[in-house]
């Protein structure tokens, strides 16, 4: 064989006269990495030489061999006796070569017509695809993890912070719905961004296109992409819908993160609102009674390695010119770690969702304490005939009274109250129980209890 | 008047026994970058009102006022009468007060059933989903003028470059298509970021809903919303779509960033493919010769802006706490700014595409340096029935000869070029044309001027 | 007068044929941002002046009258009466046009042996070269309040924490001192940056040097540099100083989210372990008895800001070709926004840590929650003689046995201990307490509470 | 064996009731990552061992006993025979365990006075300062091979672009210095932040400070650190020198990304400044003549990879409370791999630098193309007695005549040069030379030949 494979260790090609040093090939090699797409190579190689069959570009014998040669190497991969070479740089010249030695000039021709720069591009797509799907499934099991949270504790009463203040009292189910809505965009921003992966650069090949009469649209069908990329210079290029993917899972890390603030600062034993069951913490090495929430804390952490990864391919791509350039190649490491870190983190948070115990009464004394029903005594003002600006300003000096003498607002007498506002009445201290003040925000997405309900009803059938 | 407001240059509310000082003042003060907000914040406040009325929890005469503030409050903003005052922190404060000033009680009874919360995040989707019509609008008018210029040069060859060095063929048109390509799919991420920036948080309240008998679809149906918020904690807590909108921007300036830098290296002379207008260039202070392309070279850096703006906003809400807190005032700034620097760069480049002469013989001449129809020539010897392989390495050993006489390879006799392969006849001096090159690539995508023409109709159709 | 100046309406000089578009001037002009840096505009080009006569190149008259105009710009500007021109782009071809008006060809002649491109690099490393020592100094204040506050509180007993869960009991004094430690860091940093950015640029003229017989070693010394940039295409585009400050900025601000972090938690109803005065806070418009921590949340999030900016400028440098490009002009809103946030938040820490109260009894009792001393009595059995990871194993074990009864350390009979150990006698309570677990951390560093007031009085000598 | 080692496979600790889950195990694991640091955490392990028998905590028999089993340990692993575990988490404690197992309680006895926490910041900074000190080399490696390419090149004029546009004429030694200068800014922010990672954590414990009687100072002294960390709560959480690193890293990329950009470019073929040495490039899959710049390309692509880093680890450090939380493991990936980036690129462009051939001809042409001399023809109106905007102006007109007529300003004739000035005379034509511009800039940091010369002095004796 005299193709440029085996001459490799001398040059690149005929063209060339002298081989890359070894720091060289080592610094420009990706194959130690980008194996990890050998499957979708392998299917992309598998539809491209379908077509060229189709097309008469290839006979049906050259066909049958890449099919019989590729299943060949499909299994020496699975069975991980596939022997990856550094000098070939990559996982693309890694299979053709191997190819090329099980069937020959078949091997040979099934480069017709496309280019590294095209085969390349499709391979990350379907990765990408393929990983927005398991995305989603698993955003949908975190989800779900969720929901029986929030449906166990649809009444359990957990004081709402602002600032980190006591606000007013909502149900714990409603907070955990919280979090149902925002990985439900997380999956709506995937689904969004799959539409603009799942189009087919193959038969852009270099830059150009061909000079073969490929048909794209049937390779689109078969690898079940919904179009063809439409020009053949931004195919090659365009690494949009890796940026797209990195900042939709950036959100969903940011997301991560705050859930994961939460569960921390509710663990910590001043607070008290839930424990972790010991399968997701660890201990101390020097501290015997430590019981630490790890998993939170490192998922908290892992946000930064997402959002870092967002900005390593946003300033890879800055500024670059069209069309393909050796710098997209630092486009796969950022996007692999991505999925790598989604992917484990949203499948433990799943698992941990169900080994949360929720400490009702630690959430229920937190509730009695920073007048939480303040805003409920402001709203029963208004009801009788108060301006708003005014029943705010009456039921602050109540508070300051109660500051001072170190009582809550239920605390007082109602002749104490009045003299705040001459229009409360004997029917205020309903107003001021937690139960009342919850069941009283009653419409959609409200903390109501029945709304929460309903809410989860919602959410559920999203899922189905 | 005996409210907040009055009070604020002494304490925050009847709860607070001391002022904030000047400098917290200073600090923690949004108004006078968040009364840009100011037309949206009283769209706002007009449809929570009229929900207020339809529901009798103000009456119709609250309502009147209410409607007769507004309007005066929005005649003197559009004609800069409004005085913004430091001390009333924001622009929901500063139109509140002035509508108390106006109407009295009604004025005071518009906070009714909801707070600052919901309001301030009903204002900013107002504002997102006003930017991202205006931007998907110019990314519009960007496109037209690229098509324009894409259909003057459907079959003016330009060489293709991949990292830099000449690769094969194509024309201008086609070049341009792919920008056309990148800000379509800039447009469709806005228009999805857009279904998500499209839903309604009043209702909210401070986090847990209100007590109050409100009708948020009421609210939704006149604001132009396509959904309410689901859940009163992230209504109110909830920042992605302004990340999500960041990181739409930060691929748009990318694309422009990747479009300028191609402008500059064209504009270089020894390149010299393109002249842009002197309206888009200035000179120097000391070099009385240089007319510097200013333009594309600003909107390059500004990119960073951009990708900064989505960084800050990605740190602010990682880790946060729900629901609320103080921190979510910093979402402004960064979004404002991502806002006017896509509008303004969007607005010029389309002015700028215009303004852009090509320079055909020098595009040409630098087609002609560099084997642009070496792959031609491989492909020739394919369809004669040499593996793509063995095709490869035949002409990178014709290069390398070529490399040493000093020639291009149309240069060759026949009887040099059969010294490589025995395949190659006469009819190989089309194939290494440019205008063969460009017309072989015939198929969607690929840079033949048909489909250019096809492609710029599609492209076209797209817009209208 | 026929120069550039008056042209600018028309063209840029007269090399160009056309005057740029208004949307271009708005968009390349830098004059309503820059105009913070005419102060050190004034003083560069009057350093240079002075160099201009002393080598003969300007005549004394020139200088004079060049001094002259100067010193009557800098009061129109310091009074407010300067009319900056947008058509005049930057804040130095505004000023250089006054001067002229002023002065005649002496104002002319000003620009000689420099160009725009080592003028602004100039004024800029004057700029930041004085930010820093702003920025040192309020980082000395901010030390200092936290060191006074520190030595209030040096045996304030407060549970360390790490994983948020209550780890080994340290003072109060002791964790404020974590904070000074920072916030020295940042100072040494600030001051290494310093001796990068006090290097003249100027003489570098546009990028090559100048062939007029400047010296630049004697306006390097007028100007207070150090040093003078050694190589002329490095000195017009390098901008490093101001990435490296940003940086700098980027790990102060990250300490500030960090000490903010915990106020906000401190103050948090459950934890409760401080009070912050009511100036630094504000209420809600909704909550009547709200009082929220703005100042420390607003700081969190304005970390957010300063990453943002440092990608901003690592962005914009990112595969610039040398020298000056058009890009580098967005080096100063980043850098600008940069400088005040830093110095606005240090000024507004250095206030507020005198006003945190600190609620010892509930920092005592969080101490007393949480099995704080059990690393003390690993430690004791260890010094029995027990290997540290038996002695480990033996505590955890203790520990298990207390969280499933209910009950401290402290609680158990010496008995009860004795099962964990035989080692264990009756001196083992003393270690049990807070104080003595406090003042056994007895090394530099530790927490023992003369520990604490030998490192304030280190740390006060290293502010004198 | 009953310590909490052979329990891992159970639960943490005696006071744990459950294992961790394998996916927990696997996703709170550092071991096959941090194993890198483990001849550091030896070193660290023995200076600790090494001060216990000092202070008498162990004995001399248990010193030696660790001593002997820590020489085992590091044959092991630097033979590969040392067999890492999942399940015992880092490489603190796969070493400790081992070491237990060789010499059985001595080796339980070493953990006492410390904790993971101070231990692991000690290896890490050991980590970084032995990077630091490989990248200060290769800073200077680098900085020697452009020094002798300028010395070759002193002389060779090459037209100096601001804004892609001829500018003036320079040499190419005096643009290889600026790239000298910028690494050696480079190697002095390495050297600063060294200061800063060379102080001992080691004695902070878990964040308080131990109660066994230890010498900080004779540890640092062991370990060549400059001082130790003074207060332990800063000491186990500081990052800072991390992220200071890392930002010294982004510099050195960014430097690298703009000196790839300009070899790309120059290696263009309509540009042609250049050739890279075939050993440096690859050629295509499809293209048989392509010779692509691929290690400056990848280089200018890695830049993002260190970038994104960066804000990594500001993005972990946000808003995190004292002392240690879990979120700090997340420190090592990035940082390991900016160490790696940084060290194999600026390995790879030291060599490179030695293949980079120069081809001075079409410098030359270039310089000829743009009207590089302007800028002397000014300067020599001024040297007449023009002041310099009128020079400017005069000069500017010239030029447009010139463009106009497609001809460089000294093909001119001396009676038409003087219809924009009549102080032009014969002597102008030797201004108008590219010798006679780059001699006259003559003058600390200007591009004159001799200046260049001096610089290379200077700066190779830095680098002695």
């Amino acid at each position: 064989m005299t193709s440029q494979f085996s001459k490799k260790s001398e040059a690149w090609s005929a063209r060339f006269s002298e081989p890359v040093s070894d720091l060289v090939k080592r610094y420009t090699a990706s194959v130690f990495f980008d194996n990890r797409m050998a499957a979708f190579d392998i299917q992309g190689s598998l539809a491209h030489a379908e077509m060229l069959a189709a097309q008469n570009i290839i006979n049906a014998q050259d066909y049958a061999d890449i099919q019989r040669g590729m299943a060949q190497i499909k299994s020496e991969i699975d069975s991980g006796k596939f022997e990856w070479l550094l000098d070939l740089e990559d996982v693309h010249l890694n299979i053709e070569k191997r190819l090329t030695e099980l069937v020959g000039d078949a091997g040979k021709r099934l480069h017709t017509g496309r280019s590294r720069n095209d085969q390349v591009a499709t391979d990350i797509r379907l990765y990408v695809r393929s990983s927005i799907d398991t995305i989603v499934g698993l955003l949908g099991d975190l989800r779900l993890a969720l929901l029986n949270l929030a449906e166990q504790h649809a009444e359990t009463i957990l004081p709402g912070f602002t600032h980190m203040q006591v606000a007013q009292p909502i149900t714990f189910g409603h907070h955990m719905l919280a979090y149902v809505e925002m990985f439900s965009r997380d999956a709506e921003r995937m689904q969004d961004c799959r539409k603009r992966v799942n189009r087919l650069p193959l038969g852009a090949a270099a830059l150009a296109g061909t000079t073969f009469p490929i048909d794209r649209e049937r390779v689109a069908k078969t690898l079940g992409f919904e179009d063809v990329c439409h020009n053949s210079l931004d195919a090659v290029s365009d690494r949009d819908f890796a940026i797209e993917f990195c900042a939709a899972a950036a959100l969903i890390m940011t997301h991560v993160s705050r859930m994961s603030e939460e569960l921390v600062i509710w663990m910590s034993p001043r607070v008290g609102f839930i424990d972790i069951a010991d399968r997701f913490c660890t201990g101390s090495s020097i501290m015997p009674q430590k019981k630490n929430p790890d998993v939170p804390e490192l998922a908290r952490g892992k946000t930064g390695r997402v959002n870092g990864h967002l900005i390593a391919l946003l300033t890879l791509m800055k500024g670059q010119p069209l069309a393909y350039n050796k710098d997209n190649q630092e486009d796969k490491e950022p996007l692999f770690d991505t999925v790598d870190t989604v992917v484990d983190t949203l499948r433990i948070f799943a698992d941990m969702a169900t080994g949360i115990t929720v400490k009702a009464d630690a959430m229920r004394a937190a509730a009695l304490q920073g007048y939480a029903t303040a805003t409920d005594l402001a709203d029963y003002l208004v009801k009788k005939g108060l301006p708003f600006r005014d029943a705010h300003e009456a039921v602050a000096l109540a508070v300051r009274t109660c500051v001072d003498k170190g009582c809550d607002l239920s605390d007082m007498s109602l002749a104490e109250l009045q003299q705040f506002s001459k229009l409360i009445g004997e029917d205020v201290f309903v107003v001021l129980t937690l139960e009342g003040s919850v069941a009283a925000r009653d419409h959609i997405g409200g903390t109501a209890p029945n709304q929460v309900k309903a809410a989860i009803a919602r959410a559920r059938s999203k899922l189905d």
